[in-house]
């Protein structure tokens, strides 16, 4: 199999867009791929700044690089959560790619606040980091004059999450489940997500393509995923299922306006002059 | 295994409830079920006519049934659709059905308004046959003067028609994915969906345990449905999927208070007294 655009020898053979890549070429396809997204549903504005939150895995190490390959106004923010080796491993590789990509480091440490996460007990792990993530997450964009903060949530990532959730009947959460959640009361800074339409593979494509440092270990504390696997499956059985998912999700209330109207032929309710059954009569019957 | 109620052989172990019945105990176990289910979603209320689509499907035939036997003041409507030799078995199993339990039958023939469903090219048969019925039983509905028509859909039925109608970005729906949808303008009829928390097994015992005519004839146009068997999939690996999924979409557009609250101790916005973060400080440090 051969590169679409140059001839080489493919690595990427990307059914979805009907084409092949090699190496050279995916980064720039990818990045395009990203671009679309984030003027279609204005994800980041071309003056705001943006503060990318880096864990050192692949997919926040693709949307940093994505970033500033696309030249936005971008600083790295690293949380060193406090969990074992991990987060000291996470923060090595972090620093490799800040000087690879030229891009600001900022680190910040929840021991700061007089505990890590190691000291919290198992059950309450995975809540408790997620709480600690956000804050800090928030405040430090906040305080620093950030005007977004930006995550590497991939497609596979919202429509586990949005699964989970409705099966969890926590339904408050799906209407936050956009690529752009605007801040407010001024303490609340915007909310990003650029690689929302994105797959777990196309970023482990553009990280291997380019040789980002990245990790490949797990957080110790991270239980198996079941929603994800599932999701993956789905996929495995309906190419386009993530993408077409989150791209349903956006549209998550958004009104439609359903004005009521009456058949022409019938009288029944319609919401156009004539009613879909009374077509159906005329070009049946 | 005994029956948990008289010990005779039980035929159904409901893993879900912990219980195993016998046929004789099954059905009123089943329609305590569904009883419960009309009464915390305001399904049907006691003072309504209702008017049961049936289809000669078990599913159909379980909730004219059990409507029955909870003693709503319930009658029977077929619509014969024009669909080769099928419509007729139906129509035949469903008036068996009605001498059985002693339900009126009210039957509407599509080819009175000069087409059948057999006139229609395949590719648009689906969707004019939703068409048709939807239309016919709301038509029906308001011209006899009931104030619900009540079909069979079941939880299998509302997940994989939601999954499939958020991937394919009909948001629209979503919202329509209720047990009961409240009529309008004095032309729409209410619609209930009673058995919108139980699963097709479940009824499926129930026709047996009662020894209920139904079909087993699949319509000769229905393709398979893939996002059906997507969804039996996740059930056999996460029981209580269904259920949980649907209750969830009942929650979807409820509205939470959500007021605007600041942290006592760190400022940062809340839902509470006191910030998720802090009480995490307080428990750690």
């Amino acid at each position: 199999m051969k590169c679409k655009k140059c001839g080489r020898k493919a690595i990427a053979n990307l059914k979805q867009y009907k084409i092949a890549l090699c190496e050279c070429c995916y980064p720039a396809f990818y990045e395009s791929l990203v671009k679309r997204s984030i003027k279609r549903h204005g994800i980041i504005k071309r003056n705001e700044k943006v503060l990318a939150a880096v864990s050192g895995g692949k997919d926040s190490v693709v949307m940093v690089s994505v970033l500033k390959n696309l030249d936005y106004n971008v600083e790295m923010l690293y949380i060193d959560l406090g969990i074992r080796n991990y987060s000291k491993n996470c923060e090595k590789i972090v620093k490799e790619l800040s000087e690879k990509i030229d891009v600001s480091l900022n680190v910040v440490k929840l021991s700061d606040y007089g505990f890590r996460i190691d000291d919290v007990e198992l059950k309450k792990v995975c809540s408790a980091c997620g709480t600690a993530k956000r804050y800090l997450m928030n405040k430090f964009a906040r305080e620093n004059k950030f005007d977004v903060v930006a995550t590497g949530h991939t497609s596979e990532d919202i429509v586990s999450f949005a699964i989970k959730n409705i099966v969890g009947g926590n339904i408050e959460w799906i209407g936050k489940l956009k690529p752009r959640i605007e801040g407010f009361d001024v303490k609340i800074v915007t909310k990003a997500r650029p690689l929302f339409e994105r797959m777990e593979k196309e970023n482990m494509l553009y990280v291997l393509s380019l040789n980002l440092p990245f990790t490949i270990e797990k957080c110790p504390n991270t239980p198996v995923n079941d929603w994800k696997e599932i999701v993956y499956e789905i996929e495995s059985k309906k190419t386009g299922f993530n993408q077409n998912f989150v791209r349903g999700l956006v549209r998550i209330g958004e009104k439609r306006g359903a004005e009521t109207k009456y058949c022409k032929i019938c009288g029944e309710v319609t919401s156009s002059d004539v009613c879909a059954f009374c077509k159906l009569v005329g070009r049946y019957s």
